[in-house]
């Protein structure tokens, strides 16, 4: 099945058939005709003529930590709506958390005529991946991190975990916290920090044993809760670093017999759908993160047309989301 | 920077630095000069001498109608497992649950070079999909849907409901059921009719009102349980057709004042991680869908390999797990 034969079944020219491929004009009349060939054939014409005309393939590199996640797909759902207007289509690379992939997909993406731009939703940005990043010759806009030098959109961690420590303090005084590994400076470190310093705000010491690492799976933040309730038991607040955390927080404390949140408060971060619910409902934050897909996307549209290619970073404003599991 | 100046700065001969990249032998020594130099100046070694040499891409395309899903993400998981293991890098493309996408993705992936095989999860497969994919030059494997003519893994979706339906219709004579479009044979028709045959089995009538159809989301499944209570209000089991779809519900009934399974018993379909942690605790079905992720890889591996071309389908066996949201 090839170009030619779909101009012979339609009854029109080959130049017709590329014309129709490639957007140009084609009366009503044949393009019905090709349409129709086209669906009863199953043809599925070459990009390639495409591709060798403009110079681009309408390709976009999207590096993901992980696809079962509310965060993430609420940002590849901002980036799609941008894209598909933009007539472009993204090709996703999950790396399951291993920052050594980006790499490996960074190298995937860049060779040639593989896609135009790449969108990094960033987690760990080690030295290497400076390095790389330095080296590419497509545009890439970092989504989800901070990093310098580089344009990039994220999240206000710090005073958003900041503003919901300080809140609900007001109504504990033995708080915990469950966060993710620090290497990731948004979710891990920022966040951490926030709660450190509302605590230190109000006169309140958290120990270091109040204070564990976990993943972002419900399960390991069960275990991390497990472990907290043994070395601390007077614990009264549990600030987690996201929602998953803060589920697995909620069920395990339910198992020990502590009432959720008349013994023990507890909050997230992402507002996932689950947050509403779940029984208690969770206090957590809304973080725009379909509307930072979106602005990722346009700024990489811009960088990719050669339009805007001031590096810049965008920092996203959040919303506090009082409810049920906390006092 | 090219594999010239890589030789140069390591100090070994260019085409040291081909086998370095090509997996050829090379001394420990200028293994780790050349290292080195890659690691020092993040230079991304082109992978196109790796495909004209082998004439592959090591690379997959997967397509997936949604990418925050734990059933896919499952599915996924499997696939990453198999494929890292066998050097294999995956390409994703999300549809959005949009199947003339699915035909889209197919043609970039085809396109000349760009992948070696090609997973389709699939959800409603059209003749467009059938013609497509009998032009396919590189072989593809559909994941979670069974396809005549085609080699596939799917679930068995049609069992797995019926039994739990009928578990539950010892305790509830008024069931109902909230599912998703016909059009999707594994979610939609087959889970519907698996139902309607376990009810029809012990005698009990389900007029048409009492059986909606909603999407995966937990806001549509919500509002098909709202208009349910409206014109059904004897209710007491709502088989759904997933566990997101069983949230909603569940939401849905405690903010009618109905409690679950007291008043209304609820399943769902998925076992998803948070089946276990809402409350109640979801009676729900586990699907293999990880190890089918597994096979569907594996069987896709024989194909480009060539060491397996017989078209098969393998039908994967699932688990009733009962818990708390039923009697």
């Amino acid at each position: 099945m090839d170009i030619t034969t779909v101009a012979k079944l339609a009854g029109v020219s080959r130049a017709t058939v590329s014309r129709y491929l490639n957007d140009g004009y084609v009366s009503d009349e044949k393009r019905r005709a090709i349409a129709r060939v086209i669906k009863e054939t199953g043809y599925i014409p070459s990009r390639q003529a495409k591709i060798l005309r403009t110079g681009k393939t309408n390709l976009i590199g999207v590096i993901i930590p992980k696809i079962n996640s509310a965060s993430v797909s609420r940002m590849v759902a901002g980036l799609s709506s941008v894209f598909n207007e933009s007539q472009y289509q993204m090709l996703l690379a999950n790396t399951d958390n291993r920052e050594n992939k980006e790499i490996d997909y960074l190298r995937v993406f860049t060779e040639k005529d593989r896609v135009d731009g790449i969108i990094l939703v960033g987690t760990i940005l080690t030295p290497e991946h400076e390095r790389a990043l330095k080296n590419l010759r497509i545009p890439l806009i970092v989504l989800g991190q901070a990093f310098d030098g580089f344009s990039c959109v994220y999240h206000d961690d710090y005073h958003a975990v900041r503003e919901i420590t300080s809140h609900i303090l007001n109504r504990g005084t033995k708080p915990a916290y469950i966060g993710v590994t620090e290497l990731d400076i948004a979710a891990g470190q920022s966040r951490h920090t926030g709660f450190l310093d509302a605590c230190a705000e109000k006169n309140l010491e958290v120990p270091k044993k109040a204070q564990m690492e976990s993943d972002f799976s419900v399960d390991a933040a069960y275990l991390a809760c497990e472990r907290l309730l043994d070395v601390y038991p007077e614990v009264d607040t549990i600030v987690c670093a996201s929602d998953s955390i803060a589920f697995g927080a909620i069920t395990c404390l339910r198992e020990f017999g502590r009432s959720v949140p008349e013994d023990v408060q507890v909050t997230g971060v992402g507002d996932s759908d689950l947050s509403k619910v779940i029984t208690p409902s969770l206090t957590t934050i809304h973080h725009h993160y379909k509307t930072s897909g979106m602005e990722a996307a346009k700024m990489l549209i811009g960088a990719m047309d050669k339009e805007d290619t001031i590096v810049r970073d965008i920092r996203m404003g959040y919303e506090l989301l009082l409810r049920n599991s906390t006092r």
